[in-house]
């Protein structure tokens, strides 16, 4: 539990308040966060994905007052809490359908249960969409109306926004940018999830880049990553990359080619202005070579693929809030939830 | 020029009026439509592409108030004009930017040319764009509030309506489904604008159809169209289709299958709930047996490309507007920012 901004006084640009949770399958982060997107204060908690849902939200509430507490605030001072979990899910039911991670939370109406252990209104968000809107609201999209976020990470999630506004979808599956199909052929990559074939989450998530060295590796390609074959991830290539290894180099140019032809996809569709980069996945990100590296192939081989003034008009970008985004963008969705009501009851 | 309804004494509920315009190669057709978007007259004139867009506008104002004339009315009874174009253009600057079907008309400021020329307010749309507003507001997706429209005729162009509001884009190039990549190997086809490869257009356009017949005819595939292969097109191959001719039922599959890969991606971002096929290239839409058959097999394709509750929450239909689309958007964009702008103002 930490407390990232001194609570008092609050200056009333500040108020109202909202709590953002981004439930994971590890674990579940919980902040209070201002009304133009501070974080006062943040706390996390083990999901214990076996106890079930109703469990965790139990936990939910308690390690929320805690913090509010820590910082002499209640849940009263609180005007609406923002949910982010894992897809598949129901948004306007409020319910989670089947999250492949969380078997046990499956078919359960997660809103109702929250709402009434900490009565408070709740709104509901897919957790890619969320990060997405936290990069949007108070992020790299901070200066856009548009903008499309990829999380690179376990798998490839996504969250669109348009003209201001979040796409959820009429089967809540809006933004599944990672189960866009890349590869048609019949021998393409397998997605882990539901067993679709040539998805882009198949090319280009963490795993994906794991299972694409060790493929090389084992079919003889020579590698500083070749003794450790067995524990390959998407960071030992990162790391081999950085040592100049060149399979792992192409690796992560070959990375970026995928998601360069899932882009193009994305922006000949909606054309948002600007794409970011977001999730763990990101060889080092700005901070590293290895990342620039890949932002630039990434950029290069896009403006390859689309139209020239297509291309000058779509910025790529790597992500500014890190692994914050989904608990803002979570606080963020309840925001203008809230400011919505006000203004209709107005 | 044609009255298609009765036009005094016009209803309170039909006020104001709009008139649409849908600029295409040949020809450019011109609808008086009311506010819910019944049809009161229509004219269509060559476009004579080469001698330019001013020539064009001027013409259409003079066919405009003859069709107005006819009915009784003056352009003072129109409140806005709704204009359609073929892209590449730049909506918000009201500019045409190069066509390519159009050489004569690139960089022209072609809203400006037609407000000056008939002295009312003009909204601008691609044309694609148009004909999804046309099928939204009073076609097949008029009980929906999201929707996409594939348009496919010579090339595959879309339209792009989530949560009641168009997607334009911010280079101007929203809905242009036509251009996802849909197969990323090097010597995927290649796309006749701009020469991508692998763009969903180059392989289920009319065009594309025309051309993978003679492909197979040429390497020795047998068909009923073997003695006419130079002159195939995606209308003989219908016509062979429905004739039993086991080439060209391959091909009416094989395209069938190329667009449910599209409308995966389609889906798997945005999740609109209906997806729209327009244009002419159908094999003869719902009145015809082969028509069913390519509209059952994309269902079936998505359903084996897609999750179990993605596939049933999404409806894949016919367009029920044909020709009428794109003037009907038009008029349907001018209507919607018509009523905006006396919101704003209220």
């Amino acid at each position: 539990m930490s407390t990232k901004q001194p609570i008092t006084p609050l200056d009333k640009a500040q108020r109202p308040l909202f709590l953002g949770i981004d439930v994971g399958g590890t674990n579940t982060k919980i902040g209070l966060v201002d009304n133009v997107g501070n974080t006062l204060g943040y706390t996390i908690i083990d999901t214990e994905e076996p106890r079930g849902p109703a469990d965790a939200m139990k936990r939910v509430v308690v390690a929320s007052k805690q913090m509010l507490e820590a910082l002499g605030l209640k849940l009263e001072d609180v005007a609406r809490v923002g949910l982010g979990t894992p897809g598949s899910q129901d948004i306007p039911k409020g319910m989670l359908i089947a999250p492949p991670n969380h078997p046990h939370w499956h078919n359960f109406p997660i809103v109702a249960c929250l709402e009434s252990e900490i009565g408070i209104g709740v709104s509901f968000a897919n957790d890619a969409n969320a990060a997405g809107w936290g990069e949007f609201w108070v992020g790299t999209g901070a200066k856009y109306s548009s903008m499309v976020l990829l999380t690179l990470g376990t798998g490839v999630g996504g969250g669109i926004i348009i003209d201001n506004k979040l796409v959820v979808g009429h089967s809540s599956f809006g933004g599944e940018c990672g189960h866009m199909i890349i590869d048609p052929s019949p021998d393409a990559r397998l997605c882990a999830w539901g067993g679709g074939r040539g998805h882009l989450e198949a090319y280009a998530s963490a795993s994906a880049v794991a299972m694409r060295a060790k493929e090389r590796i084992s079919s003889g390609t020579r590698s500083i990553l070749t003794n450790s074959i067995k524990e390959i991830t998407a960071k030992s290539v990162y790391e081999a990359a950085a040592k100049g290894d060149e399979l792992a180099l192409e690796i992560v140019e070959s990375t970026a080619d995928y998601l360069a032809i899932g882009i193009t996809t994305i922006v000949h569709m909606v054309d948002p202005g600007l794409v970011v980069l977001g999730g763990a996945m990101n060889f080092g990100g700005t901070q590293s070579p290895i990342g620039q590296r890949f932002l630039a192939r990434i950029q290069k081989t896009f403006q390859q693929l689309t139209f020239e003034y297509v291309f000058k008009g779509t910025t790529i970008e790597f992500a500014s809030l890190g692994g914050d985004a989904g608990y803002l963008g979570a606080a963020g969705i309840a925001q203008a939830d809230y400011h919505a009501s006000q203004k209709k009851s107005a």
